[in-house]
């Protein structure tokens, strides 16, 4: 199941890079070949700029990420990161309305944007040739946008109707948001992404204007370059287009600790829905936030969630859906680089005639399971063989490297870590396995969210 | 049951003056006698002073209201309001250290200080004539607040002892805290009035300095006056004293809505306790929060309440009590007053060899019959004498006078609303108690906690 924690500014679904196909068993050489290099340097005012050769086709792509999503948002306020990102695609002075995006397409280029709970990035693919107006483009409006209050206005309705249409229409995704909010009392990663409705509608230019001179500060962005380009080139390109604007003090977002849960919580939804529909959500660490000696339990979760759902002859897939056939999908997904501890979650639609009841009580069965007994070294190895393989064919993609890289660097991780994973994947244990199960998967750190297929639209009004 | 949303300084548990011992049926004419006039004037700088003279002892309390509670708080600061009302008997220069309460009680006073989701306030009772020197050290403290370091490193961990003692030592409070958290997605009073834990741990100077400046406004501030004084007099006192301290601005909370809750939440509490313990709220409109021509639900939900728990002879007690025996103890709130949309509060702890689960299927059972059949006339004038008598006898007190005054008048209902109490409670019907029932108190607005009584400590650490 894909979650909604990411949002762009075109709506195109969750980046479907993550969704490649891959091959089970056959493990290319490349799995433990060196990873290309990565070059870096910092501008004085802050900028960091990563560039990671690959010649094999006249292409590079350009992202450019802030450290701002939906985790630094006040209260009142959610959703605001990306509407900022929406609004960064109409215009400045120099480059009004939509001349941006027609500029990069008129050179045969493609240019987007993402919003997540740790980041905002924006990205173009061009011809190696052309990096330099997208970051002319970039550096301008890093500085200079409009946010003119007409588009504004349009922007916020636009804004209204992806929510209408991913959150409140998909009852998965308004499972997904009542999850989160539920189970975080005190952290940001309880706040939707796309914001609560009644926050977008809020939202105004003077709050729009100050969110993005507070954020979008060169000494609080990452610009990642990865294709066929030449690492000094782009160094002394990124200094002659970014280099002057000014580095500025960066208030960070409030910490907040979310304090430990003592039990599990239950939520029913009656929504509008097909079928019953069942999420359960376990609190977790994730790398960003162990310390080193302990990010084998990250990579453990890992493997444990990949154990569950990774490929057809994953635990979930195998047993609810193709033997015992009472799910008609069922799923699990860890969030391993998130900057903040998140959750590991599973989630089942029951087939015909069965209910979330009893998906309730599989997806318990297995967490029981993995509890109980170590896994054995063959479903070990395949769970492994998924992951590694994965992580070297989504390599393939320029577009996914640079992702890698900006997103692990924005996420406090720092990008030398993608380096560090296959190691880290190969030496989890069953063993480990069994341990993060039985630490993390309890009923104390569960939460449940139940969607009730509500036909008629009986929901009393808000008080 | 008394659920903390109410701190003060000196961890009095909750004002006392809410549970006078009341006479059910022995009405006094003073009920529908005309309450004192309250006098008002605003200074220039938007200080509002309100007077309302009572000769019967000599005798005054005073009360400065800063519209400024829990439910301003940004994340990461929650318990900052109420850090700050401690901070408040710290010293400034002219009055250092614990000077202010010494100078209250060298004259035969008292003082205190109370936080709320929706407000802070100071008060002092003295001889009437002795009102100066309690303006002068309010007008001084309003302005030059020391707020030293070593003072704010004692007061943390005295307010981090109150919340162990209040909160975590208190399986209810715990309850209730968890209740507001899950019951409130994207509304403040999903925030505890204490603080999380972590939160009152980062709090510093700075943070409360600019929580001193923002809020401590005279034109955020209401004084009130209660006692055997002249309202000219005391206007020309607070003129005296507050009349130089300049109006600022005051940027106001961002507001948040909450989402219409789509079906019942239950959490699980797994706490070192002596007995189960079940808790359940329905989210409410309050008074402030509906449309003059709506007013009569918060009046019927008020009634309601009183029909479950307003004395021996109301339901709660008297059947799951007394008669059942299934209940050692089980009561109903609901705030009518706050400033923000709250919940009605059901709670029952069980007698030895019944659960929390018999617990809820009673409240349950009670809730269902409240909307299949209308009260009878008898017990809706039982209610509503025991809800008047309560507010009658409770203007005995000045202190409550002068709170209600403060708090209506700072929770934006403004103080004439008291006056109108009496005809509101007298107009309900039983057809409106019963129509409240069906329109607010239904499952999908319902949130359940139950707790577990733990009795050795197994709750995994954090992730």
């Amino acid at each position: 199941m894909n979650f909604p924690t990411l949002y762009n500014a075109r709506m195109i679904p969750r980046l479907s890079f993550f969704f490649l196909p891959l091959l089970a068993f056959a493990l290319p050489n490349a799995a433990l070949a060196e990873p290309s290099e990565v070059f870096t340097r910092t501008l004085d005012n802050g900028l960091k700029v990563l560039v990671q050769p690959d010649t094999r086709a006249p292409v590079a792509v350009q992202q450019l990420w802030y450290g701002v999503g939906a985790a630094h948002e006040p209260p009142g306020q959610t959703g605001i990161s990306h509407v900022l990102e929406h609004m960064m695609f109409r215009g400045t002075e120099r480059f009004p309305g939509e001349s941006f995006s027609h500029t990069i397409s008129s050179l045969g280029g493609r240019d987007n944007a993402f919003t997540g709970r740790d980041y905002t990035a924006y990205y173009q693919i061009l011809g190696h040739d052309q990096l330099a107006i997208a970051m002319e483009m970039e550096a301008d409006r890093m500085q200079n946008l409009l946010l003119a209050e007409a588009d504004l206005q349009k922007e916020l309705e636009v804004v209204k109707e992806e929510r209408r249409l991913r959150t409140e229409d998909r009852p998965e995704a308004s499972a997904f948001e009542q999850l989160q909010a539920t189970a975080f009392h005190n952290h940001p990663y309880g706040q939707p992404v796309i914001g609560w409705m009644s926050d977008i509608s809020q939202i105004d230019q003077k709050q729009l204007r100050d969110w993005h001179r507070r954020w979008y500060a060169p000494n609080n962005a990452n610009l990642v370059v990865v294709g066929d380009v030449d690492p000094e080139q782009i160094f002394e390109m990124a200094e002659e287009h970014f280099g002057a604007i000014p580095r500025h003090e960066v208030t960070p977002a409030p910490r907040r600790q979310e304090p430990v849960q003592k039990g599990t919580r239950n939520v029913s939804l009656h929504i509008p829905a097909q079928t019953e529909y069942l999420l359960i959500g376990y609190k977790t660490p994730v790398m960003a936030q162990l310390p080193q000696e302990q990010r084998w339990e990250a990579y453990a979760l890992s493997m444990l969630t990949s154990i569950l759902d990774g490929g057809n002859a994953s635990r979930l897939p195998k047993r609810l859906v193709r033997d015992r056939k009472i799910a008609a999908s069922a799923s699990a997904s860890y969030s391993l680089y998130s900057a903040l501890n998140s959750l590991l979650v599973l989630d089942a639609t029951p087939s015909p005639g069965h209910t979330a009841e009893e998906m309730e009580q599989a997806l318990l069965a297995e967490i029981a399971e993995l509890q109980a007994q170590p896994v054995s070294e063959t479903e070990l190895q395949r769970a492994r063989a998924q992951v590694i393989a994965h992580m070297v064919y989504a390599q393939d993609s320029l577009r996914h490297r640079a992702y890698m890289i900006g997103m692990l660097e924005t996420n406090g991780l720092g990008w030398e870590v993608e380096q560090q994973l296959v190691a880290g994947y190969q030496a989890v244990t069953a063993a480990q396995v069994q341990e993060v199960a039985q630490r993390y998967l309890t009923d104390y750190a569960r939460t449940t969210v139940t969607v009730h297929p509500l036909n008629v639209a009986k929901v009393p009004p808000a008080p």
